[in-house]
């Protein structure tokens, strides 16, 4: 087996950007221009808990970037670089070459260049730490606290594919071969929305990454921003590929469905024109989902205008029993 | 059980420096003084490969940390702040209390700041992520390929406690509790040398933390700087404590023992007098142990001055067989 060192060499060592010092010192280093912060996020991944045993090492190196630039994104800041961690239970150069190839083809998309890392041995499962540094003017940081009361509430792309992808990868819905080549790249290779981000930084008061489901990540904002917010169902951006899917099955993807990684904002609805302006130059479609109200929690009107009931909770894919 | 946001507000959340955002948004947010590059490293720990499943975990939360910090050490970097990640099997209040004081208390000391990070559940062993943050003058930083020959080579501290330590807990030597009582400190509650690395910057040359064994650590300061080394085996600094451990235990120990987590550096002769006033502003104990010669590798003389033969390999502390 190559040791550590070898494997660094050979699968995660490239030359940095000017002005970084980069993999192979005990620090990376990197500048920030003047007047900016560091915006920094760290995500564990862990196997049987956020990926399956069995996936693609390409889309597993993909994603396991992809959603730390999605905390840059919600963040409205610009992508810098990044840290990886891996503790490999046994190195398989295949597998090792194959995650390296996604995890760098989405640092060259993003703009989010490796800098810096760990790689180890471990006795139990495979395990990844990805830690992401972005600079965002701190005025014009999209922080969770900033929602205000009569906001419009804005989600980026739409919702759904990846709960649908994950439940029927997982055996929780029956077998559909068609419906799964549809919402499988949703899951497996999510697109985080960093240039919407940087748009709309300084555009929208608060935004969310959807990790774990709307109602979850929206009441994040909301708990911070001690408002509440209520929402229209007939609104909410699905899929064509989803019109199959039972409804209860459907409502539950769209509402409370992980791993999406499309945005949820809230931006003063004088500034409509301008969000949308923004998502033109991103290349990302929006959509105005609802209002920040005053109170607190969430009200979702179904097609009819009537507040619907049980509401489903959040996130709980892959959550052990 | 409390969910994972309960758990990250109870143990994690703090009051965060002004200027900064702090755990409970997308990203955490800090400022970099002008002039000055942000130093990052990460580590990933895993039970049972870099730690004992039943370590104390106030112990475990400080030496977490103090393995990043003595990175920044390393890169001559003042400490800014610092994610945490933790994939927890059964997250046990109790414990997470216990690790989240040593955390915080290394974090205090260092001037170092849990600024943000992620906790899940695992099916799998304990994970721990920590991200560290440091400012540095590009200028000072002491990188890996700035060693010249002609530099003397020296150590902070006292080498070889750890490494003893971890063979009596691991039963690869005979049980000595007195001996135990004086070496555990040393692996369990390791001190990062960060006043140290940041009294060297713009004096020393190249440093690296000793966290794989001296002749190891040291070789990637050579390998990178395209340089070899002399060193004296008469002039390594030893613990009184252990002088009752049989030589060929004692010289692995000394030259080959992981988690030291001193600062190995190199400076030009000429600024002896500079390292030491250095060490004294820092509180901390160096010595100088060799110098850097043109060629390759490294020779170490015998107390006759003759070079030695079968050195010992580097670190393999928990390492898989």
């Amino acid at each position: 087996m190559a040791s550590e060192f070898d494997l660094i060499d050979r699968y995660f060592k490239r030359r940095t950007p000017d002005g970084m010092l980069g993999v192979g010192d005990d620090c990376a280093l990197f500048g920030v221009p003047a007047g900016m912060k560091v915006a920094t996020s760290t995500d564990l991944l862990i196997e049987g808990r956020h990926f399956f045993p069995d996936v693609d090492p390409r889309a597993l190196g993909h994603k396991s970037l992809a959603v730390n630039v999605s905390d840059l994104a919600a963040m409205g800041a610009r992508p810098i670089g990044c840290l990886l961690g891996l503790a490999l239970p046994q190195p398989r150069e295949d597998w090792l070459s194959a995650f390296a190839e996604g995890f760098h083809g989405m640092a060259d998309a993003a703009g989010c260049p490796l800098i810096g890392g760990d790689t180890t041995g471990n006795p139990g499962a495979l395990a990844i730490s990805v830690t992401v540094f972005g600079a965002v003017r701190a005025e014009a940081a999209l922080r969770r606290d900033a929602a205000r009361v009569g906001d419009d509430i804005w989600v980026s792309g739409t919702l759904g594919e990846a709960d649908i992808a994950y439940r029927l990868m997982s055996g929780q819905m029956p077998p559909d071969d068609g419906l799964l080549a549809c919402v499988r790249q949703a899951l497996e290779w999510p697109q985080p929305r960093f240039a919407l981000g940087q748009a709309l930084a300084g555009i929208a008061h608060a935004a969310i990454d959807i990790s774990d489901g709307l109602l979850q990540d929206l009441g994040h904002i909301l708990k911070a921003s001690r408002v509440g917010a209520r929402l229209r169902m007939a609104d909410m951006p699905v899929s064509p590929a989803l019109a199959g899917v039972p409804a209860a099955r459907l409502r539950h993807a769209v509402l409370a469905g992980g791993d999406a990684y499309e945005l949820c904002f809230t931006a003063p609805g004088d500034r409509a024109d301008a969000v949308r302006a923004a998502a033109a130059r991103a290349g990302v479609a929006v959509t105005r989902i609802g209002s920040v109200e005053a109170g607190t929690g969430v009200t979702v009107l179904d097609a009819q205008g009537i507040p619907m009931t049980d509401l489903p909770a959040g996130f709980d894919h892959f959550r052990s029993p």
